[in-house]
């Protein structure tokens, strides 16, 4: 079956709100064997509710709505549904008790607008909202189906969750939907795909590749749809290919969509190292990009967060002279907090980082931008890389620790096996 | 003028990127006047793509593409446009010596791939990508203005920079658009909505009120647009409307769009109060929220991040019969990091934590989400919070790290003034 997503409010549109919703929604749907054809953000006027309606309506079986339920003024999607299908708006009773019990334990008055999200159109089958206020609606019109549920992201997925899912997995009449991703380190998307242009050009007919470049990461995907083919077929048909890519590129993919952090993180545990961090400009963001994967703490052992001038004396034994000296922003004491971190969290690896993360703090000697980042390796020896960034504040974060890391990679690369299992 | 933003690519569809361009997108147009008023997500067919842009037309002035200029078969955005315009593939002399250029800087050859990607439709103004090697196009046509920019964020950003952005400013006759946001803080946004009700009910035609609630914050967003009156005159209406509304809702709003760490910085720096953490299950995850903000170096100073075991011991001083005695993940070693935590980093409050984010390492007693939140706090005192979280590792990671904040707002609230200025 075929979806499309359809989210309203003028949150997304200005940009004020990321639209993780259609993503999570996307990514589900999919192991339901649920295509997303389309996903429409629009505002919260009726002329554009009712034209996406009908224009999701030439593409898609499935039609889900998210956003405009809440109980204020400017959200209208309930009405706009009612006056669609010609319905009328009715109370729901198990909708107006979960209201009450949410409002009684939260010790808040149950005022008219609260009682108001009870009501629902009368040709629809009412999904409870386990984690909020708004009713979710489920309505079959003309052969297809529409899902209003809130904008919410924890109420939403609750809904799908302990609802929608089973109800759309009951239709049957499914494609078989199979994804797989190997992620590719270091080669150019032009040269890879040069490469295995012999795979690509035979590939089974339901077979797709995909090139997902990011950074100097390139995913590739697999995607195999059918509706005659069992599971297993369209896996089996992945694998092949993918053994295929594997056998010409060689030593230079990772199982999975990976990022950075999971990369290292396998790398150190095929190594048998640890890592650990000291930070100052990126605030512990290497620390949290690390501690993000599953299973980090078999090689990740701590940090060092020393943020202000002080702090750096105080828990890392930097040499007062030498910040009095060279500053805190410098290559000297961007090696002396890796050397003395890795000592002190007792670690085969240690990244340091010190910089100017701005918007602030900047000058002409030393710009916004600047950041020294520092490896003290096992046997005892310390790179430091100068990198003048540029960007946001958090854009200068994210870079210093993706920097940090891919040091960790090359650096873990010259040990790695010319094969991999 | 309206624009429409279409995105191309599997990619969104099924929930492996987060659409972040068209938020920055929304973002920015809305400073030059332009309001989005849809971004539709397409898979990358033929038919997908003609009938977005034909749909489009119908509704904006300005439709900006993204996506699908990859030197890949699956790529096929630049074709499909030259066909939909009826124009020629030509070579671009610019184009082509930036693709070059960048191959020799990376030390590798130019593939016949490669230069492809320098043909453009002969209709277009080329953009060039001082990114990348995807040229961007721009083209008139049907009173239409369409920008075919790659998916690559900071490839399209620079595009637009450069030189998008300047040609919509010459085009004119642009509405104004005029944003505020405050943020309320510990109200539901159904009783917030009631009290300010006769000030919604009197805005001007031309202002509009949104709601966007996030857990205990509600973001309250007043837009106005017009074409014939000033931006000082919007800014004035809006202006006028967020002074009557702060006055009724009293001490619970802050300017702007706030999220929880800002909000924990501004009052940390009305108190003139600093923090510091201590971290091991959300691993830098409290530190990174914190440090995000600009200027947060006026008030945070550090983190011990005590991620194994052994680093509880070694840097923050546990006692290790405590740990044999009550384990890691415990009010008591929770209370003690707090506590050791706050001394070494010589900060007025110092949060702690310690948890179990999963998804391995549960047990019946200990489960997978059990986390204990620590709060050192100015008088000595130790606040210890027991906490059973759901979800994935990292909502379990931002689930703690948005408790602990608002552990610090509670205790910096009772020590705020009875009005703002």
């Amino acid at each position: 079956m075929l979806a499309e997503i359809i989210t309203i409010g003028d949150e997304i549109l200005i940009g004020q709100t990321l639209d993780t919703n259609s993503a999570w929604l996307g990514e589900h749907l999919n192991t339901y064997g649920v295509e997303v054809i389309q996903i429409s953000s629009i505002n919260d006027k009726k002329e554009s509710i009712v034209n996406a309606l009908k224009a999701a309506e030439t593409r898609a079986d499935i039609i889900l709505i998210t956003g405009g339920l809440g109980p204020t003024k400017d959200d209208i999607t309930k009405k706009v549904l009612a006056d669609y299908f010609g319905a009328q708006l009715i109370p729901n009773h198990g909708a107006l008790e979960n209201i009450k019990d949410i409002f009684h334990r939260r010790g808040r008055e149950v005022l008219q607008i609260n009682v108001d999200q009870a009501l629902v159109p009368d040709n629809c089958e009412v999904i409870l909202n386990t984690k909020g206020t708004a009713p979710g609606m489920y309505f079959e019109e003309n052969d297809k189906i529409y899902v209003s549920m809130p904008g919410v992201p924890y109420e939403m997925k609750a809904m799908m969750e302990q609802v929608v899912f089973r109800k759309l997995n009951a239709k049957g009449d499914n494609y078989t939907i199979v994804h797989d991703t190997i992620t590719v380190v270091g080669v150019p998307e032009s040269h890879l795909s040069v490469a295995i242009e012999s795979v690509e050009d035979n590939l089974p007919p339901h077979v797709k590749l995909a090139y997902l470049p990011h950074l100097n990461l390139v995913r590739l995907r697999l995607s195999a749809k059918s509706i005659a083919l069992s599971p297993a077929q369209l896996k089996s048909d992945i694998d092949t290919a993918f053994a295929a890519i594997k056998s010409i590129i060689g030593n230079v993919w990772f199982d999975g969509d990976r990022n950075l952090p999971e990369i290292v993180g396998e790398m150190l545990i095929e190594n048998r190292r640890t890592i650990g961090t000291i930070e100052s400009c990126s605030g512990g963001y290497v620390a949290h990009s690390l501690t993000a994967i599953a299973g980090s703490s078999a090689y990740y052992k701590g940090s060092l967060l020393t943020y202000a001038y002080e702090t750096k004396v105080a828990i890392a034994d930097i040499d007062q002279n030498m910040l009095n000296i060279y500053g805190a922003v410098s290559e000297e004491v961007c090696e002396a907090m890796a050397k003395n971190a890795r000592k002190k969290l007792d670690v085969d690896y240690c990244i340091s980082t010190t910089g100017i993360a701005g918007p602030g703090g900047g000058t002409d000697e030393k710009p916004v931008g600047l950041v020294f980042i520092g490896l003290a390796k096992p046997d005892g020896s310390i790179e430091v890389k100068r990198c003048e960034f540029h960007g946001t504040r958090l854009q200068i974060i994210e870079r210093t620790a993706y920097t940090a890391l891919d040091m960790v990679r090359r650096a873990l690369d010259s040990s790695r096996q010319g094969t991999r299992a």
